[in-house]
């Protein structure tokens, strides 16, 4: 089984890459680019069955950092 | 408008975090974890209407190595 695992900074928590993106864009010539976040995406390839509780620990123990970022699970 | 890139390293090309997190994940005791891929997510904030074509234009030309990279856009 496949699931794929989104980190993304919380709200608030200051993004200095998304901003640099924001501003690369803006001096590309690209308009009305208000905001850029960026973040993690991290697919698995998981032994079938492996129960959604399992991936939540590996999250909460080594592919985010709680303190200031946000995950979400997706099961494919 | 919100818009979602995905960006992904191509099949067949080395990804080395994701490696590293595959097997940070088998020492901590995480067994059956077959392949990890780690890529990035941007996420952009945008002036309403932005076409789907100009997205498309900051991905070939920025926010992807198109080289190496694969890319897929989600709009919100």
């Amino acid at each position: 089984m496949k699931a794929r695992v989104h980190v993304m900074l919380k709200d608030g928590v200051l993004d200095p890459q998304g901003e640099a993106v924001r501003h690369a864009l803006g001096a590309m010539g690209f308009d009305g680019v208000e905001g850029v976040r960026q973040g993690k995406v991290i697919e698995l390839e998981l032994a079938d069955g492996t129960p959604e509780a399992r991936i939540e620990e590996m999250c909460q123990r080594l592919l985010a950092n709680t303190v200031i970022e946000s995950y979400r699970i997706e099961t494919l």
